[in-house]
Parts: structure tokens; C-alpha cells; sequence
């Protein structure tokens, strides 16, 4: 476990790294995509050649009441309920001719309840929202304004890499402990590991173990608690290497505690606002990884696209790898 | 406009097609995949090798309010609202450390109301549902207990055909009127006239017109009203053509008014409960048919996996084609 | 039909109402129940006397997908979906021993969608709230963090007045045309010819008719269109006249279109930031109203208690008169 | 605490309680009132005199997350989320004239999820409903389509009589501990010390010091877990006295651990559907519990008006008690 950045100047350093590895005005000041602006067409022509066998494997848990959460930040599980069911048709009293009988559902949920995509709007830098936009006029009430998830909905498909950080760093497992911050040399020694490269416009799956853990011993607090995860350190490895996203098995990302004491997920704070880049949580890598661990190969094709809900500061997704 | 089929013997005419085209039985008595069962590694080798631009389209519609849904069978609209937003953070009234600020949100909507899948249990056929289980005990009021979308969520990704019957057969405009009932020749015409073929494990995407018009004239009854669609008379094609998938820019799938007087929804009865197909609705086909067009390719990748939401009997989605 | 108050200076004439009418520090600088303070305990033993022959009215609408509600602000009608059946139940299937079964529901709804009340942080003045608040902190999107709907739960209870300026000024049918603005005049006629008094601490209830015509002809606008309503210029009575709170049969409780050419509700903007008064909407008086025209006793006692909703701007409501 | 009822033909005992204290037929074979029945015009006049000083209390726990569900049943804390705020209207941005500005908001909830009424439809007796109907057909999943809550909207008002049986029967804070059975004699040992009768038509309140504890203690299992409450033997005299309904502080009336081991909520199995009796639970009686020990008056004037949510099983409620 990396010792803790220390009680040292935690905003000077934030406000240090969102400076340095700001992507504003990149590309444009219109711009709503952030650092999927590096997923171009090549890339995907890269990806498609990774279907090799044409195995599909699925990144997303599930989305029902025996999900983590627990209620913060008024994050449920989502309600998943039935406008007509089965039993009703077979009753007979659903007015429909010929025997024919249907069934319907609705759901709520928050969109930060499961495996998800966080969009540019979900978190700012002192009131100040991607690309350099006032947070107030670009996230209100009325939702994301401006970069809204749905700008992105095209988008999400190309070359996908695995980094098993838990199995090459982590316990017999395959599993990092909590408070364990992930940094560019376990990174990098992983990516050797496994032979593969990593850069621009991938969409990078980091499996810590925190959900293997979780679906052993029960939830706990896998959803707002201590986790493993990355080092705030690795702000510049993600900026260098202009990945256009990046996703883990964790509920946030980065690794809890945070290493600045009193700070609140100081990674995200450079990453999103400034930087532009997209970031999955709570993904469910384990089939995946077991399945690279078996032919050795950690690049596949990954499509993972958002629902467009207009104005969505984030999305559930299910991604989908084809090795 | 084909002419109906008359008042004839409607019942009869769908008990005969639902035996005829039954795969009861065909993958095992415990099989939850239906068609999808043809969608196999070979196939999606088939379509990985159609990206050959890298080229990315959604063909989904978005989620908000503003959508066509007016409460029929209480089906509504998304509706998306936040838990934080920018306006608070900028406010400086979150309680967060060092300048962070963050949005949150959440969404209620049935999973029928957009862009989507019928998952397997959406329909019955008198009290039957795929494969011929007891409808009463396969979809209760706590989900599809058997057939839930989640089981779909790894495999929905191969290659994907549009066949834009609107621009073959239809106005100048590429649209075809409400009650129009797309037949197999109009299908073998349309692909014909595209150079392209439809087989085993495909996901075939029809293009009507019907949304296209919606965006032009305003939703009116796009939900639930009268709409261009297929022809019960496809049910042949649809099941000797073995594919795996089907979806429409519709509510519905099959044309409206139903050929036969007085039935309801007749070739959802005789497809989804008797040949397990996976059909998917309300579509936006209306990019990636503009591309086609322009380079007269109809053949594509697509992923359009639906979210593990346990026991669903639907799903929203967001298909991501790519050239 | 009232004339238009022009389009001279309504914002000039809006603030002058607001400051004259202003209750601001009345009830000191701490206080959340605005007019609702001048319901006191000797006004709940006044209305208490009025319970002569024990029969009870509800003066609620029904909350259910077939309101009035089109989605204008995202305001859906009530959703309401079932989480156990009584189909289920009989199929046996629940496991519950010993034969018992069990239902449950589920509603997801805007808080003003049917009869309701509006809280004191439903509506600001130029950024300020009840009491002179600042906006802003008063309701973010955590709720109503100071004049939540939840600290009036207690005492919404006293002596109803109903006036029925439908059937006193309106037409044959009791009705007034969408439009009419009621001024003092018509308030005083109305309570004349039913001799009845109003004062300080009364909770008054203006049937205009609107409703009735709704039910005969169907919803229409009747969220959120024309509506015969209360005048701007009853600001004054309102003030005068120290009621504890006022509720009508319309979507909006004042007249729409609203008087001022270009305004939106400017009795609401005068009425609850500035005056603190409580208002109902969309309740259904026509069965009270029947009997009371019948009987000739338009005063009871009426109970219409709000959901202690934390932080809600608004509350669902069934009122219950009791004569 | 008393003993169980043992380990002896508990479905037995439960059919034979549910035929003795059975009122199917006492109201008509379309009544959809039951015990509802009993709370005439008269008992409104006798209840209306106890307003006797106007002091008014909400017996209404609040309604937000931080509530006591924990997902079991798919019940959750109500999730309430605001369409627009005050932080957006300082901002300016709301786009309304004149310095007017609005929040809004909406709710999710499940309708047994706090303070509440349990409809008629909410249990079932071996696929029975109240009255002797067949549940199958009464409560689908379009609702309760006989007996839902809407029809006791204009009647919930009459005369309240509070039996603290925490304060007389439990320890020196008021409180009865878990698994305590309370029994005809307590309750009529309470009302004996508190010097009120119980009658025909009366709304009883049941205050057993569950909330109380919970309060001090944090929820842990308030929702769902063992607490004290009635006795499956006081099934008679539920019967016998007449009463209109009966609520109290815990989340499910009865005592739990159930009296019969491997029962579930037996009491409730004889007294909704078969005795047709209103029940009400998770309310919250300490302010007004409070205010009688102080005064030694136990009854009062109560108003506790479901919502008419058609079709609904159950109702949030905010009762209202004057003295």
C-alpha cells in the first residue's frame, strides 16, 4: 500500500495537476467529448482487427435491489417493477384477443447506481465545469446543458485493454486491499505483464479485485467506501497517454481513503473538469479477465455506449468486449 | 398499402403460424437466448471484418421528455432529474474540500419507452411463453423469473444488415405510409436493390420512414398509433431466414392497423413466445441510412446490448454501428 | 371577463404589490409557516364547532395515469406500479407460509401534479424567498433546506369557507369561462350570497368551476392552459383579509392568461415569497360544493394535512371537509 | 414477554380466528369500506366535541432517505429530487419574466415505505381478498381494481383514541421490548389507566415505544426486524370492539417474531381480508403521547385521509390529531 501524499498542500497540489494536464481548448471551445476526441476511426479499424475468435464477454453487473448501495447521496438500487406480467395474461383479464398477453416494466434509478459511465458534467473544478465552462450555467436543475452524456452516444466503441492490476500486483487472489493507490509503475509493470501496449484513444479496463472481493464477502462498502484504486499520482500517466477512457471495478475510480487527508476524490477533480476524461465505475471485468489470463491476449474490440438521456451527467452501460 | 388479410379465421391463421414457425425445444428446454442462439463466434468474426472505415453511428433515439410516449398503458416519457448540479457546486453550498464539486442524477422510465429490446417474456401466446413455459410462472410481479434480459447482456453483437425499405419502396421522401405492410418481397427487393444478403445470426435493421416523418411533422400517435410495419405474412421469412434479430424505426415492429380485423399485435404472438426472435423498437436508423446511401454498404458491425437489469422483460438501448 | 391589466409597467406594478403585501418578518426572521401562523388553536376550535351533522367530504382528485398532466416542466401524471399482486397471491408462488399473500406499490410522481399544495419555497421573487431568503441557499437541489412543505404537517387544520363564485357569478352550469379573472367584488358577493364571513386564519376554497368543466368535456389544457383563476388585484384582500391559506378547483389559482401581457403568475410572485401565503390546486370541491348548495352552509371544518415530504416545495393532498 | 403460541397447528388456528372474526358479507357484497363501515356521522360529531383546546399533532414520520428501509421487498426510502431550485432561479436562468422564479419536485416512493394505511388489497387469505373475493381478480398488476385506497378518501376522520401501552405496561422510558405480545388485557388494562373507553367506529392508536427506541438507537431493523406489537390472540376483540381501525409506531402492527413459529403476520392474514379492518403502521405517536400523559386526555379528533391513489394497496399518510 502507498504511503498517503500527506497532509501537505493538498489544493496547491490539485490545483498544481489540473493546471498541468488541463485539456482546454484542445479541440475547441465547443467541445463536449473530452478525451474521446482521441477514439478516431483508426483506432477502431485497430480495434475491429482484435476479433479474433469472436468470444463476447459482458463488463456490466447487474441492476437490481441486490446492488451496493445504500442510500448516500440519495444513490439506491434501482426499482425494477412490472406493469403487466405473465400471471395476469394467463388469468385471461388483459383484454387482449386471440391469446395474446404481454408484460411491461419501468424502472428507477439513479445513474450512478451500477456499472456506468461518469460524462463531463458529473464533477467541476471551482465552479468550473469542462473546457472552462461556468459549472452554474452548464449543470443545473434542467441537467447537463451542454455536455450532456448523449453527445457522446456514437462514440464509445474501439480497441479495449485489460490491465489485471490484481493479478500481476495483487494477492494470490488476484485482488489489491483496500486503500491500495494503483501507480503508473504498477501501471506499466502490468501492461509488460501482459504484453500488451497502451495509447491513444484506448479505452483502458483497470481490474483492481474489488468486485471479486465483494461478490465473496457481500457488498460491505463496496459502494462509497474504502477501495483500492488509482493513485492520485497517475494524473500525468493518464494525460500522457491520451487514452480516451478509462475503467474500473471499483465504485470510484480512484483509490479510498484518498491520499490527501480531508480531500474528496481528488483524481476526479483533475481528470474530468480539466482534463476531458471519460470514466467508467463499478464495471464488472472478472469473465474478461479470466478469459485473458487463460489465451494471454489483454486487447479486444469494447463497445460501451451510453444510453443518450439528454442532459445525463452519467450513464448506465453495459459494455461489451469481442475477443 | 397491401390489403388486409381479412376477417377470415384470425386465430386460426395465428395458432397455424405459431406452430409452424415454433423452435420450442430447439436449444434445449432450458434455453433463455432464443434466435440469439444463431448469433455465434463465427458470425461475429463475419462482422468484425465489415469495419473497414471505422465509421460509428448510434441508432438510438434519445431519453427525455420529450418523447413520443403519452401514458398508454402507463407508459410514459424519461423522466431525468438531478441530485446535485453545477449551479449548487458554483454556490460553494456542497461541503466538499479543496473546490470540487460534483452532479449527480436520476432516472425513472418504462423500459419500453424509447429506443429498446422486448426481451423474451414480454409476450405470451394464450398463457405460453418461450419455449412453452407457463407464462403465470415465468413473469410475475417480481420479473422475468426465467428469461430476463440480463441473460442477452454478453452477446448482442455480430453483424448487422439495414435493409431501408423506405428508400427502396417507399415515397420520395424514403417513407412508407401508416398501414403499409412490409412483405417478404418487399424485403428480398430491398435487399436486392442494396447488394446485400440477409442469413443465419444477423441483426436485421428495417427502416420505414415512420420516425423519420415524427421528426419532420411532430411525434402525433407515433407511439401506439397507426405506423408502417412488417406483414404477418413474414413470419416465414423471419424464421427460415434464421437470424438473430430484428428491429424497426416503429413503436411496433408490425404494421398498424393489424391485417386482421380485431387482433392485437398478431406477429409478436406468433415471433417473440413461439420463435424466441429478439426484436427491438423505435430505432433510429436515420444516420447510419443517410451513410448507407451515400456509400451503398449495408452490412456493418453492430453492438446493441441491452442492460442486465434482472428479470426485465425489455431494455433501453443504444446500438452503436460501425462501417 | 375581466380586462387585461394591460401591458404598462408590470414588472413596476408586481414589485409594488410584493412590497406592500410583503409579511416579511411578521412572524420573525426564524419563521416557516407564513400565513399558516394565523391558524391558531382558537380558530381550530371554531371550525371544530362546525361539525354539526358529521358527514365528510374528500376534496382530492384521484392520482393515476389518467390526469391532466402532458409532461409541460416534466410534470407526469403519478405512475403507479405493483411491487407484489394478488395474482400472484392465488398462483401460490410467494412463498409465504400458511396461505397468506401480500401486495405492495410503488408511485413515483411530481409533487404537483394533482391536488396539492404549493410550499413557501415554490416560487421566488428576484432571487429571494420567504421571509427575504436568499434563493439560492433556500432551495438547492437537496430540497427545501429551510421552508420544506415538512414543517406545516402539524397544523393545516380549522375552519374551510368554501366560495363558490362558480355557481354564484358563473353560468347555468355553475361555471366560469377560462379567462375570468375573480376579483374582491366577485370574493364578496360570493360570500354574501352565501352568508358567510371570512377572516383571519380561514382556509378558503374557491371553486370556479373549472374542474367540472374538465370532467364533462375532457382534460385538454387544463394543466397548464387558460383557466379562469384569481385576479392580480386580489393581492390586497388576500393580505387584508389574514386567511391562513386558499385553494381553487384550477392548475394555476390565478386567472390565465394571466392580466399583465407577457407575465407569469405574478400573484404567485407577490403571494408566496412575499406574503407567505399557502396555496392549494387542482382540488375537486364539487361534492362539497353540491351539498353545500343544498344545505346553505358553506363553513366546516377541513383538515388538509401535507405529507411531511423533508424539503419538499410541494405536497400531495387529500382534503377532508367535515360539516 | 408473552410465551409463544407454540409450535401447534398454527394454520389451523389461523383459519379457525379467520372464520370466527370473518365480517365477509356484514356491509353487502360490494362493500370495499369494511371496519371503515363503522365510523358513522355520529362518531364524527363525538369525535369533532374532543377539540377542546385546538392544539393540533402530526402522528407523520417524515418522508425522505434517511428513513428505515433497506431494499427488503423492494422497499426503499422515498427518493425526492427537484426539477428546479432556487440556486437556478438566482442564477436567472429559469427564462420567466419579471424576476419570477419556481423550484419544483418530484417523488419516488413505495406507498408502505413510512407512515402509512394498508389498504384492503394489501393481504390475502389463501387467494382470498377482503369481502371473499378472489385476489387473482381483485388486485393485478394494474392495481387494486375493487377495494383501492381511493375509495376511503372522504372518510378517515373521526374520533382518535391513543392507548400508550409503552407508558403503562412497558419499562421507565415508555417502551415495550421486542417480541412483547400485547393482549386484550393490556390493551384494556391501558385503557383503563388512561381513563378512555374504546368503541365502534373508533380510530385506535397504539403507541408501544418502537419509534421511540429507534430514535435514541439509530433504525437498525425498525423496518422489517423483531418489535413489539398485537397479539394474534387480540384478533377478538379487534372483532368485538368494532373499532374503525387501529394503527401503531412499528412497521408491521403485529408482534415479531410472529407468535406460531414459521408463520408470517398471521394477525394480519385474519384481520385484513377476512375481518376487513384498517390498519395502520410506522406512524408516529410520541408528540401527541407526550401531550396526553401531560394532560391525562387520550382521546381526540383524528383526521388521517389516504391519498386516492386508484388502485393502490396502501397510502402515505400524514394523520392528523386535534385536541
Amino acid at each position: 500500500m502507498t504511503a498517503p501524499l500527506g497532509p501537505t498542500d493538498a489544493e496547491g497540489a490539485i490545483n498544481e495537476a489540473a493546471k498541468r494536464y488541463s485539456n482546454w481548448g484542445r479541440w475547441g471551445e465547443d467541445d463536449v467529448l473530452g478525451t474521446l476526441n482521441f477514439l478516431d476511426e483508426a483506432k477502431r479499424r485497430e480495434g475491429a482487427a482484435l476479433v479474433r475468435r469472436g468470444a463476447s464477454f459482458s463488463l456490466s453487473q447487474r441492476f437490481d435491489m441486490n446492488g451496493p448501495q445504500k442510500g448516500w447521496r440519495r444513490r439506491t438500487n434501482p426499482v425494477h417493477t412490472m406493469l403487466a406480467t405473465g400471471t395476469d395474461a394467463a388469468l385471461g383479464s388483459q383484454g387482449f384477443p386471440h391469446g395474446i398477453g404481454g408484460a411491461d416494466d419501468v424502472i428507477a434509478m439513479p445513474l450512478q447506481c451500477s456499472t456506468q459511465w461518469d460524462g463531463l458534467g458529473h464533477i467541476f473544478d471551482h465552479g468550473k465545469a469542462w473546457n472552462g465552462r461556468d459549472a452554474a450555467k452548464t449543470v443545473t436543475s434542467d441537467g447537463d446543458l451542454v455536455t450532456g452524456i448523449e453527445h457522446m452516444a456514437p462514440y464509445v466503441a474501439g480497441r479495449g485493454v485489460l490491465l489485471d492490476v490484481g493479478r500481476v500486483i495483487g494477492d494470490e487472489r488476484g485482488e489489491l486491499p483496500d486503500g491500495f493507490a494503483i501507480t503508473e509503475e504498477h501501471l506499466t509493470a502490468t501492461a509488460e505483464a501482459h504484453g500488451v501496449a497502451v495509447g491513444r484513444g484506448d479505452i483502458v479496463v483497470v481490474r483492481t479485485g474489488r468486485l471479486a472481493r465483494s461478490r465473496r464477502e457481500g457488498w460491505g462498502d463496496y459502494a462509497g467506501g474504502d477501495s483500492p484504486g488509482l493513485s492520485f499520482t497517475t494524473a500525468g500517466w493518464l494525460h500522457t497517454s491520451e487514452i480516451a477512457a478509462i475503467a474500473t471495478d471499483t465504485w470510484g475510480f480512484e483509490v479510498r481513503p484518498n491520499e490527501f487527508e480531508g480531500a474528496f476524490q481528488p483524481l476526479h477533480q483533475v481528470v474530468i473538469p480539466n482534463m476531458g476524461l471519460l470514466i467508467g465505475e463499478m464495471w464488472d471485468p472478472d469473465a474478461l479477465a479470466d478469459d485473458c489470463a487463460h489465451d494471454g491476449v489483454y486487447e479486444f474490440w469494447l463497445t460501451a455506449a451510453p444510453l443518450p438521456i439528454t442532459g445525463a451527467v452519467g450513464s448506465p452501460v453495459n459494455p461489451v468486449a469481442v475477443k
